[in-house]
Parts: structure tokens; C-alpha cells; sequence
């Protein structure tokens, strides 16, 4: 299958070789694939620069967002959540009919609030938007002919892409949205990933839970010491 | 043990039936007993009116919030979210030096704000405090000499006194707070109801994540279908 990968983060990375790993076509679309090519420092997560990681994963092409976003049949959005909606807006038409996976947390970083524990980054971000609406909403109504799922968005994209890792797999992955065709194709994704246990939250507004959750996912990371993967299971 | 169950809803009953049971000296606070007696209608959450629970309940007695207050060791707060800090500021001096032990989510229903899925209770709230504050927090600051743990606040009441019931008791249950003392004290009890997994979330700003995990839960719970109970296991 073709699948766009929009984004060259840690997360976008992880999808990008599980996919091409499992034989598709995998196009991965940046701002300026030039500039991603020529940049030399490490991420601002400390993820070493695109252009070393490329080399190592022959057959994967960089595009631009738009070229990337026409040539997938099903895309992932891995655009850090501040830069999204407006991103995605860019290529509105590339993405038309399509199924657009998101999986970003909308943290903003403003300096003038106080963030009272540490994190890998330094700060604790808040959200925005935040509790009556969400990333995944913006996204779905920025974009009204195509079909948003979130998804992925309660863990690392490292164990999205291998939850056999934690706990030989018995955890829980969520998806939501509006279209019902949609999420059985991310659940087909996360099935092929290894996921046994994939729950259906309901439409696209059940992305304000998911992405509020990053505050428990981070706490809970912070508890059992950073490096610890984890996953969380709904035990009925 | 002398406990104080703050609050008369279908949490508070809960805790109150199962310390009971336990053998503890309960002692429930409201804000007026004799109004609180003196009602013939079921709660806003369709509880049965609390007099005619507390008749099928022996040896328990309603006391104003103060005078339970002060009679207890242990503190569990089962007043509502939106009118916690009053209520406990109230009783500063009678919570002054114990245990608190916070279990609420602070829910507004707000007319003016859409609410986009049905609840049992007819809308989707939004939070306030959330995101960079939360009601743990705040509690903390209105009672500085007070030790507030946050904790409970995951999943129903009602499985949270009967972990068992829930996937053979394999599921965890959180606590913050700035105490550690506090934290195995509430630890101890939560042992005591049947919990195996307590994962300490370290400090009380980690109630931003906990009572924000409450979109979640509710999302989970209409996907499940309602009168399905449910916890979370963190999967390491």
C-alpha cells in the first residue's frame, strides 16, 4: 500500500520503518525537504538528523508535504501539533478522500507559564486547545472532506509500532473518528503493527480525552523512570 | 481507625459502607445533617435520598463537615469539585496535621458551552481548574497544613473499594501528594479495599493528569457500553 508520512520526527521516523519493513510504499513529506536534507544538529527532542537517519533506510524518498500527502493512499500525520492545522491546510486537496491518521498532542511551550516539573524537555507544557475542543476537531474540521482518525496518541510511536515489546502485547490502543470505514482501516494498521486490543472510542471529539491523557502519560512515565516503555490496558 | 467521609454522594457511600465493614469508626460530614435527613428525592446522580441509605447502614452518623472533620484520623473528601476548596476551607483548623484524601474531578456544567455527546447526565462538562492548575492543587494551597493526596480519582468509587470486581484486581490505581507518610498511609488503605498495583505519581501537580484523565474514562465507558466496569493497568 502507499502510505504518506507527513512529518521526519522520532514518532514519524518509528511509523516509516515498521512500514517499509512490512513491504509499502512509504513516501515521507517535510516543509523543505532541502532543508531537512542539509541540517547537520541533532532534533529539539535530541533525534540525530534526518538526512544520517535517511541513509540508513535505503528506498524511502523525502517530498514535500503536498507531493508526499497526493502519492499516499492513507496518510499519517506526524507534524508536531502546534504547526498542524495549518500544514494540513496547505495540502487540503492532496488529502481530500482520504484517511488521515493523527496522532500529535497539541503542548504549547510559553515561557510565561510557570511548569512545575521537569521533563526530558525541561518544562511541563500545557494544551491548547485543551477540554472543550481538541487537535484532532481542528484538524477534522480544517479538513471536512477528509476522514480524521485519531489514533496512536497514548504512547511512544516506538511501541505503537511494536507493542509486543511491553507486556507480550496485552494492552490497549484507542481510535476515534467521524467515519467508520476509517478506523477499520487504522485498526487493520494497528493489527498488522501486532495490537490484539484496539478500542473504538467514538467520534472524532473523543480526541479531547486521548490527547488530555498526555498528562497521565507523562506523570506516569516520570514515575516508573524515563526510559521505562509502558502502555496501558482497559481491563474490563 | 476514626475516618471522616466528607460528602454524602454515591462515592462517598461507597467508601463509607466498605470502612464500615472494615471495622473503622466512620464518621460522615454534610454540610446541614438535618437537611441532608430531611430529603425524599433521589440526587442529581439518581442516588436514593441519603437518610433512607443511612437506615439500611447501622452505626454510622452524619455530622456537620467540621464536627466529622475533626473526629477523623483520615480524611476522604467526597464534596464536589465545584464547592471542594470552600467546603474544606471551612474546616482548615479541623483538617489541620491529617491525611486528605481527594477523589474529585472538577466537572462545570456551563449552559453556554456546547456539549457534544450525551453523558448519563446529559452533557459532556468541560474541567475547571485544568491543564496548568487542577483541584488537588488547589486544595493543597487553600490547606497548606493539611497533607492532600490526591488519588481514587481513575475510575468509579465503587470498584475503587472492590478492585477485585474489575479483571481479578490486576489493574492499577494512582496516588500524588507531597507527603510520602501520606501516601502510604493512603496506600495501606487502598491494600486494605484490595489493590495490588499503587503506583505513587510523585508530587500533588500530578492531579493535572489524573483529574484530566476523566475524558477518558468517560469516553472508555460509553464505548464499553454504561454498567460496565473498567480500570487501567499500566502494562510495563
Amino acid at each position: 500500500m502507499k502510505i504518506a508520512v507527513l512529518g521526519t520526527g522520532g514518532g514519524a521516523r518509528a511509523h516509516i520503518a515498521k512500514l517499509a519493513e512490512h513491504g509499502h510504499e512509504v513516501h515521507v513529506g517535510t516543509r523543505d525537504p532541502q532543508g531537512t536534507l542539509a541540517r547537520t544538529e541533532p532534533d529539539m527532542m535530541g533525534n540525530p538528523p534526518f538526512g544520517q537517519w535517511l541513509a540508513g533506510h535505503p528506498g524511502i524518498e523525502l517530498h514535500t508535504f503536498a507531493d508526499a500527502a497526493a502519492a499516499g493512499e492513507l496518510v499519517i500525520n506526524g507534524i508536531d501539533g502546534h504547526n498542524a492545522v495549518a500544514a494540513l491546510s496547505a495540502v487540503e486537496a492532496e488529502l481530500a478522500g482520504k484517511t488521515l491518521i493523527d496522532y500529535a498532542v497539541p503542548y504549547i511551550y510559553d515561557p510565561d507559564i510557570e511548569h512545575p516539573w521537569p521533563t526530558p524537555w525541561g518544562v511541563n507544557p500545557v494544551l491548547d486547545p485543551c477540554d472543550s475542543d481538541s487537535l484532532g476537531e481542528q484538524i477534522q474540521r480544517a479538513l471536512p472532506a477528509t476522514k480524521v482518525v485519531k489514533a496512536f496518541v497514548t504512547q511512544e510511536q516506538a511501541t505503537v509500532v511494536d507493542p509486543r515489546a511491553i507486556g507480550g502485547g496485552d494492552h490497549t490502543m484507542f481510535v476515534a473518528g467521524q467515519d467508520a470505514d476509517a478506523k477499520r482501516q487504522v485498526t487493520d494498521l494497528l493489527t498488522s503493527y501486532g495490537w490484539t486490543d484496539v478500542l473504538d472510542l467514538g467520534g472524532i471529539v473523543a480526541s479531547r480525552g486521548m490527547e488530555m491523557y498526555a498528562h497521565m502519560h507523562g506523570a506516569i512515565g516520570i514515575a516508573l523512570g524515563f526510559g521505562t516503555h509502558f502502555g496501558i490496558k482497559v481491563v474490563r
